[in-house]
């Protein structure tokens, strides 16, 4: 057999790392933060994002790749508060993989910004197995999904660095029990912060922004 | 080379539909309904369930598979209300695969029964891929998710034979217009039938039971 007919693949999740390396680099290179944010279809990722346009663009400079399958609404959004925003889309695929978030953000002003936030694709199981050469996951989780979501996808809150707990102005009208969400995220993942938030309205984001700036200045 | 060594792998969406034709076969024979519960984590699918089976014990013999990455809290909570289910895990994978679900539904008591409802693991994207062999889909999608989810994810959507709108208890607090809704899942499946339902208080459910049954008596 002819050596030179011999095909050889690489494992696909071999070249999603170097390309996650690549922007790691990249971000080294340009002392910018990445954070993936990952959570469910409508847990507030995007109301996330608006309201940290809207309280601290002042103060930090940042952009943000939005992962979706179709559609651009998301960063039509961010557009709407000047955030330069690209649109990933994903095609049908439920993850964002490390190619083509390198290839945005090489496009993105990266001399001017000091974070680049990823939405990922809505969904609680497959982002997170994919690295995209973040420097940190952020679980984004809405009190309107139950307190149990941490136990049932456990990778997720295992990778994450942070948990940010969205939609507490809902909390009076749901039968939902704080400390049994917290005592679930603690069961897999004792160290991890969580903020809880009503980014809708504005209300207990402080911590969550001087958290996010915290890592711009450790950059 | 000796053909002996030549392995054989056939594609995995193959292997899926003959398990898929397999379940689809064994439903017929038995004049079984089988519908596959789809939707985001917390989209409300077990309380679905647990409605159901509150509101239509006396008049429908049913079973759930309960899909999920991890835990078996779901099929507990459907036990509690003395309705036989079995949880499929999927260690870590994000959908359901037919095989799974044909080894799980044979274990059923199919003489007995009506209907099986599959609850699918959480997810808008990956779910809507896979023919389980079910007789229809079912999106489930909460009004906390916002209005533009079945344009962001269309697959489902597309697939689905009728949608249920969960929460609606919750839309007085929130900032929900379900004619942009609407109007999103028209776009994508212009006959879909949308049933909007509180099942938490059992408000505006008796037209998707009915639908249900309007499936068991056609079957």
């Amino acid at each position: 057999m002819n050596e030179k007919t011999i095909k050889v693949y690489k494992d696909l999740m071999g070249a999603n790392a170097e390309w996650a390396q690549k922007t790691r680099d990249l971000l080294k290179k340009k002392k910018v933060v990445m954070l993936n944010l990952i959570g469910s279809p409508g847990s507030g990722k995007t109301v996330l994002l608006e309201r940290l346009a809207k309280d601290c663009s002042d103060s930090l400079s940042f952009s943000v790749l939005e992962g979706d399958v179709e559609t651009t609404k998301d960063a039509e959004r961010l557009q709407k508060l000047d955030i330069l925003a690209s649109q990933l889309l994903t095609g049908g695929a439920c993850h964002l993989e490390a190619k083509l978030v390198h290839y945005a953000l090489k496009d993105l002003p990266l001399d001017e910004l000091d974070i680049v936030f990823v939405e990922n694709v809505g969904n609680l199981v497959c982002p997170a197995e994919f690295d995209i050469g973040e420097e940190a996951k952020i679980a984004v989780l809405s009190v309107t999904e139950g307190e149990e979501k941490p136990s049932k996808y456990p990778l997720l809150f295992n990778e994450a660095s942070a948990v940010v707990l969205t939609k507490t102005d809902l909390l009076p009208h749901l039968n939902y029990k704080i400390g049994v969400c917290m005592e679930a995220i603690k069961d897999v993942n004792g160290s991890i912060p969580v903020f809880q938030v009503d980014a809708l309205n504005g209300n207990g984001v402080e911590q969550w922004h001087e958290w996010i700036k915290e890592r711009v200045r450790a950059c």
